[in-house]
């Protein structure tokens, strides 16, 4: 799908300069380093750590994750953990309730083909639905969506963690095997009063409790101060972006993945125009009130997306101001949803195409 | 690319009702009134109207604005005009200023395949760039671009507007064919002075201008106002969106898009949440707080998006709320972005699904 025999493709070797814009660009060094760094702080602490391909939708980089210590992947919908699978994946963790007859169809087909498919439940609607199917397939395991205080999925309490822990035990299909929270960013000392309480009680009910995930990016090198958990999960930090250096995570120089785009208009002295907008660098802004920053042009600011422009606010540059056809790099706020726009990512190496790798999991309705 | 043989396809006779979700559907009979209302209010003021298939980005549905009568279409980038004119389009203006080697090839390709391409200009250096390419290679049509208030790109003066058709008449290669303004909303007089005031002046200059393009979806049925225009540009009212409804264009009843979601988790009494987040619905907030209309329950407020998540505050909600499991239909900001996500659109009529198409000029690189 989508072939368009007129597109010019990048290929290894090409300058990263010559290519066509926009299109977001990964430097190959920034984001072996960004792997190596977060497994060794796992390693150091003896987490298990379990990479979210969300953020890269890519099998080739999951397998440098892995290759480099990581247990398993961590996935978001169906979709992606079937393509995952596809691509050799035994370890496959999908943080969602699934419900629905289609789902639950591919599920048990995705949990015949691999060894180590888990999902998750917060609601005996949820477990009861996973249970009607899967008594007649392959034997599910499912873990405990707790809500820690992220406010969004998750059972409430510790007593219901437990309650749902048992009925997940009672169902036929289905074999519980562990507790795992949505992140909120900061909040450590929650997250651990919340687990350990559950994790005593679960014990005390005799109930098995072999993984305790615990998840975030911002708030990736607080995962040791969470003891209760045996692994944690994160996406973000193998690109890095402009919400992870807000968050004090890394340094603009560890930004792996930056967008290049070119200025097509310069209307006024004050105002560049630039072929990036909502469809190449999306409207989030994570709490920012413009969508990027500017590389080597820090007083710019994007003040404004249409879908194939950005307007940028020149006024309070000093020195130089970026001129008609100039290529600027923009880090943007959110990296997994600009990987989310493009059908191929380009990586390269001090400006020279190294490969351009498929975005193998976008796109694909659950 | 993007196959995944393990995906349930949507096809004709299904029932929207069972459709996995989530994804966004098109209600046939809205989509065909919306086409017909249009092209009917262009007709009684006898302006030349020409549909933007950003929106879309669907061959077929402009195949169907051009058999309602609209003369060619609009693309806002290359790939877009080259998957049209491999559809068989001729008539494509692109409203883009279009610079860089790469680009340049492909455009004087594309000019090579059709009889009608144009695209604009609001620089010397555009000019300059298009000028050197054509020169040797079929002659391109460019009109100017003004900016009449909408704060992009586009000439700031009737006099500079003047001076760059001169530009365009004088390059070799290029043939100067009209102007065009990127709309503001509500600012009809303003745009005819500024347009009216280049007319007068181009034609006591000797420099004749066939075409007068002025846009905009939320202002639509105010392009009768504008008499100095020829034709009017619009893609959004195809589907429309809760902006448009807001913008008093239409009703939520000739919304012919609504994104199709399950609650899949309902942590809190107030709380529900959705399989929809920022990767279906996208982040765009077109000035509103919240993230889409909730048919059904107006009362329902979407305030937050994760990436597969949506979270629905049903605190303001006095009836019946959802439960785990139900469907919702969600009335998004912006159509154009969600359209963009999705590599297949499907429609329906009375929720059975009548047909399945390609969203062929997503995900390519300029």
């Amino acid at each position: 799908m989508h072939e368009n025999p007129f597109a010019v493709v990048a290929k290894p070797g090409d300058k990263v300069a010559d290519l066509s814009t926009p299109r977001p660009i990964i430097d190959e060094d920034r984001l072996a380093a960004n792997i190596a760094r977060v497994q060794a702080y796992m390693d150091e602490h003896r987490l298990n750590f379990r990479p979210h391909i969300k953020t890269h939708k890519i099998p080739a980089l999951a397998a440098e994750q892995v290759a480099a210590g990581a247990k398993g992947i961590n996935c978001q919908k169906i979709s992606e953990a079937e393509v995952f699978a596809t691509a050799g994946f035994e370890d496959i963790l999908i943080t969602f309730n699934i419900l629905g007859s289609q789902k639950l169809e591919r599920l048990a087909a995705l949990n015949e083909r691999i060894s180590g498919l888990k999902v998750v439940a917060d609601s005996a609607a949820t477990v009861d639905g996973l249970s009607e199917y899967f008594a007649t397939h392959k034997p599910l395991e499912v873990l405990v969506e707790c809500d820690t205080g992220g406010g969004r999925c998750g059972v409430q309490t510790p007593t219901e963690a437990i309650a749902l822990a048992g009925r997940i035990n009672d169902a036929e299909g289905l074999t519980f095997v562990g507790l795992l929270n949505y992140p909120k960013p900061g909040a450590a000392a929650e997250v651990q009063a919340f687990l350990s309480e559950t994790l005593s009680s679960l014990k005390a009910a005799g109930i098995d409790c072999p993984i305790v995930s615990n998840g975030g990016s911002p708030s990736l090198f607080e995962a040791h101060l969470v003891t209760a958990a045996t692994e944690h999960r994160a996406g973000t930090y193998i690109y890095n972006d402009r919400s992870m250096v807000r968050a004090g995570h890394c340094s603009e120089d560890e930004c792996a993945m930056y967008v290049l785009a070119t200025v097509v208009s310069r209307p006024t002295a004050d105002r560049a125009v630039i072929d990036a907008g909502s469809k190449a660098l999306t409207s989030d802004l994570l709490g920012f009130s413009d969508y990027g920053t500017v590389i080597s042009y820090p007083d710019a600011v994007i003040t404004g997306l249409s879908e194939e422009h950005g307007v940028i606010d020149l006024s309070k540059c000093t020195g130089r101001r970026p001129e008609i056809g100039e290529k600027i790099r923009i880090i943007p706020n959110h990296t997994c949803v600009v990987s989310n726009l493009f059908d191929t990512m380009v990586f390269h190496r001090d400006g020279v195409v190294t490969r351009v790798e498929e975005v193998a999991a976008r796109g694909l309705v659950w």
